[in-house]
């Protein structure tokens, strides 16, 4: 199968990572710091590499599990060495000093802005998954919903094999521009972690479909 | 308790309708068509009336269960009339010749927009809730989540209680601005509906918070 490398060893890279060895997948961590990839490949078991930052991506599949801003800095940085790999942006660019807005214009989206700086293939993924939930592989009993949005058919369609492979279920919900409506939503979604109203919500929530 | 004026007789107002009446509140349809108000309440049973738009809501709670534009000309139309009140907005703004935006700009919502036409306080509540599932009351088993979004406390909490009472799980997410979230993912939502990848989504899903 082939390799997903994820770049950054945070919490969010530890839950994709573990669904994508959930899939059966090589997973490969790039870090900046490469103790810390080191680590967090050791953590996730055989069939898991480390390497750092600036090396050539081993995977078809390229998550930036980082922040928007470092996200943007690191795909400028890789450049053209991304062409024909599909990256899967995750960033919720929210305005975490007012936590009333996002950084990202209306009528706009992180996706977007990450996509104009590559010539990779974006697709946004796992904006609306937090991190324990992804390592847990459910919530409550239930499936997780990942959505998807993305300009192109196939890249689109790895990270949906990826996600049923790693026991989610896919929403493609159409073009990248409905990141707009998926970064917007999961704001809303992560003012209420912080709300004392939701005792329950502690940034362990899902967003679910229901039928 | 109070009672609940619906301005409509089609399926959202029928659904809503239903909550209300669970929720073991007097219903008032008001409808331009007076006759089909008369027929919905008929089939909702005891203690629901009936009469004609124009005339003056009995219920401290209104709710507009129409499309954008009547909700506009009906709050435009009572104008002052409805000071004091709190008008439940439902809308969601979907360009349907497209179905690939919303008709408001981005960063705007339908509800600030109606909120500019009335001196009533305006609640968004019901906007990512089907007909159907407000029929039912639950989906698959489990409880609706309702989210609201409203700039008056009062007003959002006495739409919080009438939520609950009816059986759902109000989600109040915030000051009415974020009727821009709730009305930008509810449109991605619905895009879903129509998607031939998502055979089991009909006009009947629920968007739900996983705990």
């Amino acid at each position: 199968m082939s390799t997903i490398t994820i770049i950054g060893s945070g919490n969010m890279a530890r839950g994709i990572a573990a669904r994508a060895v959930a899939a059966g997948r090589p997973v490969e961590i790039l870090n900046r710091d490469e103790a810390k990839a080191a680590a967090l490949a050791a953590e996730l078991g055989a069939n898991t590499t480390s390497g750092k930052l600036g090396q050539s991506p081993s995977g078809g599949i390229v998550v930036m599990a980082l922040p928007f801003d470092a996200a943007r800095e690191v795909v400028s940085t890789y450049g053209d060495a991304l062409a024909g790999k599909t990256i899967i942006d995750i960033t919720n660019p929210v305005n975490f000093e007012t936590f009333d807005s996002l950084v990202v214009a209306p009528g706009s989206s992180a996706a977007e802005e990450i996509a104009a700086l590559t010539p990779a293939n974006v697709v946004k993924a796992f904006n609306t998954t937090f991190a324990a939930t992804l390592v847990a592989g459910e919530i409550g009993g239930q499936t997780l919903d990942a959505f998807l949005a993305g300009d192109n058919a196939e890249a689109t369609a790895a990270v949906a094999s990826l996600v049923s492979d790693g026991g989610m279920r896919p929403i493609a919900a159409g073009p990248l521009k409905r990141s707009r409506e998926l970064e917007g939503f999961q704001f809303l979604i992560m003012t209420l972690q912080a709300n004392p109203a939701f005792e329950t919500f502690n940034w362990n929530t899902g967003l679910k479909i229901t039928v």
